[in-house]
């Protein structure tokens, strides 16, 4: 990437965070059981505003309302997965931006089936391990659980593909995230191990990534901007912390504390 | 509020952290997946017992064994619903006080549905935002998903005519938190704005509250306790936090750290 | 015990730990909504891995896959019901260790009948409270919620006869914890208080244990293992704490960092 292009995704990456923290979108979270607690509070964290309506009906009716919708297939029990349907066709009506994270899909038949009917609905944004992105673009056979058995470069030919087929931004987690739109793949190499440490280090971010897309309808941009925020304060927090639980306080603070300018200096984008 | 009234209520309210420390009521929560760990872990912190039985058949078996009940309507599933009207049934045939939240009525059906039929059953104590106690008296519409947009005093009149429809007590949440019982209202002025961006800082309230309802049958008075400890634990934990991450930590500690003198020296009630 | 035997023990313990870091076991948890977070957080901080399949069909798919699994009646909602017995069963068929923890059965009837169901299909190791074990050996009422109201030793000849009958490890968890095959009772005093005033104490426990329970076919040996690095972890982290708040984060740190050399100084093993 040239120079004068670099400057451009910086200054975007910082205009987006301080947007977020002025309009402090709405994001509805159906999400699982294990890290609902953890995804909010990133969400308030960093300046957003969280609701977890999963409740069939409600589900729908909130999706128009919310700047973002997430949907999470980690613990897809019967009525989140009837909620999950209703809000995806109700975002996609409304044109509220919203993200699928196919969580451990591959070897476990209830959520990959539910994938691959979502992904037809076309998510504005896909995030997942490379092993999920395989999986979901029927390349491979999923991980090990929620770790993913396969690396981000090796899932990028199914990234675009799935971009491609379904006009949808695809970010693929790894040490070095990849965002793609099926012809631009943009790394973002910021990060700490320690989010691999705690649950719900992607989680999260497929949350904090629905309320990025509320701030412009260039989702390449926002994604990127998510993705190079987050990991910008995962390495802030690595340099306080003593193990995964106080890495986890303390990402908390920073996603609330880093700066527009803590992103010029550090994000690793090309 | 004259000074020896006001002496009164801090003594009082002092008194009911030491009688809560000393007995360990046992709170049974209904509540939402998002603060189910943060709620339970503030009802230990604080000295009370907790246990999330929200299991139908179980619910309402255990409503009578329990001190105090909090129903909170966050994410209403199906089989939380069921348990949720017979632990109430259970709760108000044995005598076991039980605090009603709202969350997030007003615009969603099927917690609205609810927490109208809930409300017939005479809760002990309803607690909420302005905008739920507004939609809960069918003066408003809701907030927007758990964030109200409506002044705590802006509901007081609301407020008033639930307590005095329903011989409830009717706590609203805000900077300043109102406490009335219809005819009294009395004003919380301590607290901390983190409370704000961390999830479940209302909802573990409601828990408090029911824990304190354990201790006398003069509830405005064991509202306002929970009300005021619940708060001061927070201006605490906001001395000694760097975000919403720390913050949270902190608030625990503080729970179980603060005592009767800090609640007389501090308590800001009138 | 004699010097020889206990040194065998406390070698047996800290090679377990080393192990577990260099397999990473994968453990299986369907467990209730309140310590969900905190039980994989637990479990990536020792060096496990974690999945959270609970729903039913992918449950029983999972099981044979997993390293170990974990079925905790806390919160034994409809769908967990049908995934639990599901699991145990491909489980048990497919030789995964399981452990089952009966949380607060007794005067509770749906967890109460499933635990009796769930104890048929002999599960690998049984994990509860003094009043949970009694209740499970039939010889108790259960205690008040999740508190036992017995003491570890007096629950020892119903874990001993449970061990015998269902060919199960019984570990009853207390201020001393007690492990027994029904014929040798071996004795961890190591731990703090602080554990009891978090949620999730004893049930991420149960996770730990499944989590040893891969490494090796003495499930005796692998459950002490597990109990002593788990109290060792709390002692650490009790020096290093204020309250319960950054007790439970100085705990995930200390189960990351406690080291082979801490185990064979500190465990406390008879």
């Amino acid at each position: 990437m040239n120079t004068h292009l670099l400057n451009d995704r910086l200054n975007a990456v910082a205009e987006h965070l301080v947007d977020l923290r002025r309009t402090s979108p709405l994001v509805q979270c159906i999400t699982n059981t294990v890290v609902t607690n953890f995804t909010a509070n990133a969400l308030l964290a960093i300046g957003a505003s969280a609701a977890m309506a999963d409740v069939p009906t409600e589900a729908g009716i909130f999706a128009p309302i919310a700047s973002g919708l997430l949907i999470n297939l980690g613990t897809p029990h019967a009525e989140q997965r009837v909620a999950m349907l209703e809000s995806a066709r109700a975002a996609a009506a409304a044109g509220t931006p919203w993200v699928l994270d196919p969580v451990a899909i591959g070897a476990l038949p209830v959520r990959t089936t539910l994938a691959h009917e979502l992904v037809q609905l076309r998510p504005t944004i896909i995030r997942g391990n490379p092993s999920e992105i395989l999986a979901l673009a029927r390349s491979g056979v999923g991980g090990r659980g929620v770790d993913s058995t396969d690396s981000a470069e090796a899932a990028l030919p199914a990234a675009r593909a799935l971009a491609a087929e379904f006009g949808s931004i695809v970010a693929v987690s790894g040490p070095i995230d990849i965002v793609t739109d099926g012809i631009t793949d943009i790394r973002v190499s910021n990060g700490s191990a320690l989010l691999t440490r705690i649950t719900g280090g992607g989680c999260a971010l497929g949350a904090v990534i629905a309320a990025f897309a509320a701030l412009s309808d260039d989702r390449l941009s926002t994604t990127v901007a998510a993705c190079a925020v987050y990991t910008i304060a995962a390495e802030q927090a690595a340099l306080v912390s003593s193990g995964p639980g106080s890495f986890a306080v303390a990402f908390l603070d920073a996603l609330a504390t880093v700066s527009a300018d803590d992103v010029r200096d550090r994000a690793s984008i090309r």
